[in-house]
């Protein structure tokens, strides 16, 4: 008989969480760890496996689970490994899979988080039944999963899907944390949504309860509660944001001609502050085959939930 | 038995050239018309059947062929029509592939003239054995061709790999045949770069041989053989062209991670004068992960040949 549970894992820079997901998708039991208070990756498996054990003996033990799933950052499909991930405590290339297998003594397959997310959207969320689409992750950095003929974007080299080190500005751009200029995650990320405030409160003279707040600590979330009351600068910063995010979609669009873009993340919960900035920018710079046909969409999944499900979807490739 | 031969033909805006292919990829005869004298589509086809009704005799008659396979500006594999191709002389939406198999008695399938080369290259060219390679065809256009896992990627509508059209110059961007402005074709193509080399003339006091030249006609072949001499000019002119491709190649490596990218049309086979500033371009503007990774390789088919050759193993197909 197919066993019937699966582990899904969604590692992030501050915490991981976990938990035990059917096949229809129920998550049947959930915890978390704090990712950074593990500087000794080995460590780190121990505390997992400690927090998953409770939770796979209340399924019936070992001998009921498929597999495991994992979405961590700069995770590779193809070599099981985190490679080089510059927001983890790990250095170098860590060999998360076989330390996993090593562990739980059971399957696991490894994928970057925003690749997981895409894999929750597809076999959870809005994007149910579509074969070709694009996950946008709106965090602390800018992430993205491609999806083309029902499949994930993996590429040559197991890294595909790096559409947040795309260049969005050639000329005066901002610093990457990459090292590059003008990387559309230097604009669209939570970080640099607060940038665009402050520069935006810096040059312009118009009165804005944005003003009130530290500057160095504005967040998406400020910028929406500040626009929904009508805030001239805190909609000026979702328009400028939107049609910037607009204008890189035209382009992916030109690559894969998607279905839909899904936006996965608190910037995508902005509603038409955001959605509209950015189907204009999307539609004055696509071709005309396409303007007015490429959906736009916000994930309909809670955040928690949809990394953990697209996690787990992975648990049941089985991958020895 | 399985039929021996298929028919291949590259739609072009100014010639159709067309073959019969064996299943080595050996062109058992080939000839061509001119597109643009028959304004009437039916026209265009029973010329297409008058050309090749003498190789189809010369290899035992229409028994043995499996289908045609065509490679058409604007061809949509989906519908199998022409849709709004702007240098063909038809209008709308032109269903070739009915056309085709009404007249011939034979399953045609059709696809744009990008991604027939790069099928071309695939089977019988420089990128033999891989499976995640992006062709760009320089010529009148920029077209692209890509490959993930092996299959072309077609998108949602069948329209996926207009690379030609994603936008390179943000501000003051030259206009494009298609509307907008920046579009890489508008710097790339043979009148692109013709443009280039009018504006660094018009700019520059340095001698230059191309000055000699009607500057309204100069094609990349003048400038080509302007550089091999050491003409300053027209060595800036490939550096400039060469770096902007770079930069755009690197967004195209952010997305599907290729093992190659391939270089199809005559600008390709500059050598190192093209391909220095294209590598440098692109290791400038790529994550680290890929610096130095990536091959950019010329095609090594001739050109016509490709185009016939990989519009041919769609033939192969045989979709009724």
């Amino acid at each position: 008989m197919e066993k019937p549970y699966v582990i899904g894992i969604d590692m992030g820079g501050t915490g991981t969480k976990f938990g035990i997901v059917d096949t229809k998708g129920n998550i049947l039991g959930q915890g978390s760890i704090p990712t950074p208070e593990y500087p000794e990756i080995q460590d780190y498996i121990d505390a997992l496996y400690e927090g998953l054990l409770p939770l796979i003996e209340e399924v019936g033990g070992v001998s009921q689970i498929k597999g495991i799933g994992i979405g961590a950052p700069n995770g590779n499909y193809y070599t099981s490994s985190i490679e080089f991930a510059p927001n983890l405590p790990w250095k170098g290339v860590v060999p998360l899979g076989n330390l996993l297998k090593a562990k739980f003594q059971l399957p696991a397959v490894v994928t970057n988080d925003a690749n997981a997310a895409a894999i929750g959207e597809m076999t959870y969320g809005v994007a149910r039944g579509m074969k070709n689409f694009i996950i946008i992750t709106l965090g602390t950095g800018v992430g993205s999963g491609i999806v083309i003929n029902g499949d994930l974007v993996y590429g040559h080299d197991g890294f595909a899907g790096e559409l947040g080190h795309t260049t969005i500005r050639r000329t005066n751009g901002r610093l990457c944390g990459c090292g590059k200029k003008g990387c559309l995650e230097t604009y669209a990320s939570a970080t640099g949504v607060a940038r665009t405030a402050r520069e935006i409160i810096e040059t312009s003279k118009e009165d804005s309860t944005l003003r009130s707040l530290d500057i160095e600590k504005i967040t998406s979330k400020d910028v929406y509660e500040a626009a929904i009351k009508g805030d001239k600068v805190a909609k000026e910063i979702f328009q400028f944001t939107g049609n910037l995010l607009g204008e890189a979609f035209a382009d992916f669009v030109a690559f894969s001609a998607p279905e839909a873009i899904v936006l996965f993340g608190g910037l995508a919960q902005a509603g038409d502050l955001i959605m509209k900035p950015i189907k204009d920018g999307l539609d004055n710079n696509v071709l005309p085959i396409w303007r007015g046909k490429i959906k736009v969409l916000p994930s309909n999944l809670k955040a928690s939930d949809a990394a953990i499900l697209g996690a787990s979807a992975l648990g049941w490739e089985g991958k020895e």
